[in-house]
């Protein structure tokens, strides 16, 4: 292995002359083996982290801070990883200390060197194009991590609504196909009164339309950065003009309407949009989780369970019970599920110790927002692919529970009254009869009327239940 | 004690004849004996409840299920609950089983013994006006119990940001006060660069701003009622015409543009506002959280701490050490917060246990919210009135320390380098010397330009700071 | 109202005279209006304050620093409030700032004029008896109130117990009944294998006991007391004896066997005990929760769910559903058990707060340990009362589904191997068939060492499970 | 690549015939790509799953369950794997459905091929040897999983414990380093009374120290295994001798004191032990973060904080203001610690949702658990070898303090009172004067009275406190 010597604030350090980072994430690297996750195992937020850059770079050369040269090799180096190369070079753990300083310091010094490198230098020859002064010129850490952070999160909130979309249509396309099925509905685990399981699978599409509304919203939120403020809010180091024209031109290649934050000092310190969108995330968690609950309680059986639907078979249930089959599919979500919740907590933690002009838990709550996404993605089009699209409806059971059930008295209630509809009831279940044979029996209502009170389809409105 | 008789689908019950509730709200006093807080204790829920009530009754006369004098009654004893009358009626432990059945009906039954009076009736007379079949006409506790749910919390919302805006403005008083105190700014409670105290409090009054935009978006998150749906969504028992009619006259009491919900099946189980809400409140607990730790940090001393500010006295400080006085307020604050945040966590914990057509756990999800509120609320006050309005600056202490610090350098940076800079801040360090005093010596820059880019009016561009 | 004129610190004020309370007490009030619960609702924690104040006037007395009227006085005073009187006395908001003096001192005023009253004098004629001089004497509230937690905490701790020890008493006595009610085990909610009904009763009388045992050790480390450590552990104006002998004399008042903390500056600061104590609350609340749940799956129905048992009919179960009947017991359970998950972060976020020689949220952390304690205890009591003692088993049901089911193959796969039996089983899933049937018509195994293999009592190895 | 058919009860599948795993990790594989973190990262957990089937293969010879031949090439493929080979064969991810059930079948499909080859067979000759026929002969995935996961833990445990008492010891040399440096302690943040800062690194060692003790015992809770229970506790399938057999064996390999639990089925499904031991790495947590803080706090400046003592630089601290250091490893360790908070929560969830005979959510909880392990033994060795070592103090700084503060006249109290006391803190604050220049000017002292009474060494007792 060859070797480079680099030299900071702190001394000097000699580096294997392959990396393109340098020695300020080469001491992170040392400092901070705590998770053994790497930034780069998030490719949005490195893109994010290049599209900064550019965009910096691109505003320092219309400032004249930058030459067209040194301008034209930063925005190059940085469209490359933007591209998706050197995401390895983007090693310092996710859990680090100094607010994301290692982070924004292992995009100055890989973007420093790949442009050395176009320009023709050895890596390292930061006296020809520096990562402080060069590529974060007009920069700090504390405006640029920030703001790389607000795009990589909309960028992975394009995916998540992607994969939410996914999951909804297989919802759809079941609600469709179970459109007829009748079935009992059930509150607090017992028998209330009919629906149909299209109906059911209908609620969950529209549940899941709900969150994607609430991502798009967060999104919005996230389009206000502090681009400019620099160190604290002041600006200070920043040429007048700067701010502006980094924003307008991170708006065109993130695509996203990114404004100023209204105050950058406000801006620098405040975590209040990401506790937001964890929060969000924290939604679609608890939705999704109750989604695989139900699934879980529906599918349950085969034989001693509710069994209204089966869900498909993906792995041998069991290690010691033959021909077992279980629900893994839903399990693996509850518990990505509960990870999110989770995780929704270190980044309420972490935003809770904000102190002064800066938070410097910063790092933890973009990693845990970005890993709560990742596993949010991949649960979304799993439970898609792998679970609702091949779900099939148990019919003849779902009908023969509603026939047996107890719960269809409701419907009779507008015209024998609670106190007569409670009393049969009762008496179903004590001499375990049927409601029908009980209120004929009475004579509260004739067959006609009972059996058109009775219709399921006039029960579960079927036909007004808007999509 | 004078006592009547009630009977229900359980039995008979002698009740205490005083008693304006009836015997459901008698079984639940006696079994849920859990956590003490009776709902009553939550005005805005008991007044929403009220308002369903005669929002029902209304509707119920228009779509001809209620006579005139009946649905007057109910209307009539709603608007005395409305007022802020029989609050104490509501005795119910806000955790009890039975999604809300146990409140629901706690308000039929006071509302009918209210409603008979009027009527010129005994308590109990459920024969000629029935908490059920008259007060709760074509509700089911799973869409009335929800919808007045949305309406507590928005009328809580409604104070709540008042109460923000209160505080909000103290903040900017000081700010105006503060304009032109210099003070250094810190990063990662690190020396950072020169700001003004001004910038510092303004940056409180924006966070809080936006907090109030949070909030107010949520509210209208919760217009979206399921009134209509009945027991499960499918709106089974109720009159065709009923639901909109019943949520016109809700919104016209209210005050508040309410809707129904696009699938009511979906909203019936659906908890999805609700988190979202709390995760709203635990934002704004983050932020005043971050607010009460900077309060403290700045005020910390008086002799040994950071000193920038004094907080108003407010408390003698400690039993032992005479002449303490302990920043008491944001510590409530602080503690406020955590249980804000806290709650947020039950709320989420009953929210995933939502299970098929119910959330059986809603009453733990709505006290959480309220409370939450009721506690930011007073949070809000106390910050501002008790401890934000009587905050004095230490003005020289503030100015001597920039004078003394070292992160001035900052501002030379674009001029000598950061690697000059770097250096000059190494030996100033390790010599205990002033950076103006080295720089000066190294011959980097003339006094005369040293003195201009150390100007802090400069440094902190207070000209161009936006409130 | 006469009112009376105190003093202190901060200035003089008027004091309606009917108070036992003082002049800071007061000024709390005032200040803190935050949460409506007064500590005064915690009487354990009012007890231990009391006997913390009769032990350090025992001691005081003893090192010659009280004279014996005074100590005395204020040993029957803090008498009187250990037998339960004057607890409304205790008045302040249970979240305060101040780190516990506002309690302290309420402890101190209250006792302090009720020791003037007792020798004859006026209330506020401090200069007799004073609250700080003589009630408060070589004590700080630093270490005076975590000590009386620790003992208030470890009080309602002996409450716990028993009534965890209730509960567990009232599974025994179901798993006696169920002994021989032969049912399938499910895993997964997916059918398993054979049990009995007793069995799974008694699993959850053996996981209480284990709460029981988790509480009683974390009682013990409660019993390090960190009396004398004055304002920082220092033990600043103690006596040099004073520490010991308060120590003896509390732990003979509180009949627990303290010792004081090995050091006292560690203990001061020192939050972890608390938060172990709420850890293992949580634990128990978990527990709870899963039981609870567990008893709403087995009672689901009562015709379209597992219906394995009944619960007893505590509530109507619906405003609209007539003769529904709800598992409101173990719903309400859960919401406790949610509650005190909750509390349990709380008491996290305050602990971690700790700052430098003292951690000024212990008020919170108290609070949320004794109110969990408090709910606790309530949902054991009203589990075992309202809902336990009166399950029913529904044996023939429970028979029939072990008949039906698939999962007794499993007890085929020591003599026909895993392979030949996971074929079987998913023969009889596709083709609705039994798994007795289908082995005998394959011929893998007699029909008399079938019946053996599954014979219920082998499978289930009654005879041998342990208690 | 070479291909490789194997089948299981869904069918046939293609493997890469290099790869040691079998069909059912394959399924796991292609179903659960959610975290992107496999269970091989754990090593811990590897190896106890070896050790767990070493140990059955063993007993399994012992009660005639398999030959020689078998039970020998389990035993020894298993060794190796307890060796640290074959690692990255364990290859499902840490976010998995089905109970473990994919872990337990990567383990026996593992070891199965392993032990094949060593017969001298192809890999997937399971007819020879078959992974669930032999390997896990006698055993569930839910007595085998989370036995080994006890295992795991308590391995994790014991580095843990190491990494621990490193970090104590760390501080334990700095509080002798630092013995006599004379310093004001702060409540609340405010200056409360003098102490040593060789006192407050002590609190930090034997606050560590009492973690040890906690986590120590927590390893004995784990102690206590289900092994031999099988599917649900009844130990179906298993031979009578086998469980003894098999924990006897496991106890020999993994030298830990192992016992049966003392009811397989309540142990088959309770989480208790886990979340107990959950709740004691959040206390540990819990108080590395309030150390980190603490660090950070008495570090703060360099000029315009508290500068007490001084961390050793790191890293760079800034992209834009030279000559900054941060504390970044105490601000990695807040983090690490947040982390931890976070992962318990996870731990909750899935303890939560736990149903009837087994809790499905055991791999998240595993996970998270020797996860927060993972990060909190990185965090103790990078906080004792990158940051407490390097510790120095700054003695004039910290003397300076004290001399100028307010809070020693706490030391006068007992001889002029708290009333005289208060008086002059407050003419001190009030004119800027020292207590010494007021007591002295008030005649309420004799100078060598007042200097004996303010000798810091009698203030803050060096001599009594232990360590």
């Amino acid at each position: 292995m060859t070797t480079r010597i680099e030299q900071d604030l702190l001394g000097e350090m000699a580096l294997d002359n392959n990396a393109w980072y340098g020695i300020q994430t080469q001491r992170a690297l040392d400092n901070f083996a705590i998770s053994g996750t790497r930034i780069g195992e998030f490719p949005d937020l490195v893109t994010a982290l290049a599209m900064v850059k550019a965009a910096a770079a691109d505003a320092n050369l219309r400032v004249g801070y930058l030459t067209k040269d040194k301008a034209d090799a930063i925005k190059a180096a940085s469209q490359e990883i933007i591209e998706g190369k050197y995401h390895e070079q983007f090693v310092v753990d996710v859990i680090q200390g100094g607010a994301g300083t290692s982070t924004n310091m292992n995009a100055n010094e890989v973007i420093a060197n790949l442009a050395l490198a176009k320009l023709g230098h050895e890596k390292g020859a930061y006296h020809l194009l520096h990562p402080n002064d060069d590529v974060n010129r007009c920069q700090s850490t504390n405006d640029a991590y920030p703001t790389a952070a607000r795009i990589a999160i909309q960028l992975s909130g394009d995916k998540l609504i992607t994969a939410i979309t996914g999951l909804k249509q297989a919802f759809e396309a079941k609600a469709d196909a179970f459109f007829d099925v009748i079935k009992m509905g059930r509150t607090q685990l017992q028998d209330a009164v009919p629906m149909s399981l299209g109906q059911e699978f209908m609620a969950f599409a529209i549940n899941l339309d709900d969150e994607i509304a609430r991502i798009r919203q967060a999104n919005t939120l996230l389009c206000h950065v502090n681009l400019g403020g620099t160190a604290i809010g002041t600006g200070i180091n920043s040429h007048s003009d700067y701010a502006q024209a980094a924003i307008d031109s991170l708006a065109r290649l993130a695509n996203k309407p990114l404004v100023q934050a209204r105050n950058l000092i406000a801006a620098t310190s405040d975590m209040g949009d990401f506790v937001y969108y964890s929060g969000v995330l924290k939604r679609l968690a608890v939705k999704l989780g109750k989604i695989s609950n139900d699934l879980r309680l529906l599918s349950s059986g085969p034989r001693t369970g509710l069994g209204e639907i089966t869900l498909p078979a993906m792995q041998p249930g069991s290690s010691i019970m033959p021909g077992k089959i279980n629900p893994v599919i839903p399990e693996a979500v509850n518990q990505s599920a509960y990870q999110v919740i989770a995780n929704d907590l270190a980044v309420t933690l972490a935003a809770e110790a904000g102190q002064l002009q800066l938070n410097a838990m910063e790092p933890l709550i973009i990693y845990n927002i970005l890993n709560s996404m990742k596993i949010l993605v991949s649960s979304c089009d799993m439970l898609a692919s792998r679970c609702v699209r091949g779900i099939t409806a148990n019919r003849s059971r779902c009908r023969q529970l509603v026939t047996d059930s107890i719960g269809t008295i409701t419907a009779l209630v507008p015209e024998i009254g609670y106190g007569n509809a409670s009393a049969i009831a009762k008496q179903a279940m004590a001499e375990n009869k049927s409601v029908v044979e009980l209120v004929l029996h009475c004579g509260l209502l004739s067959q006609e009327r009972l059996e058109a009170l009775l219709d399921p389809a006039s029960m579960l409105q079927v036909a007004t239940s808007p999509r």
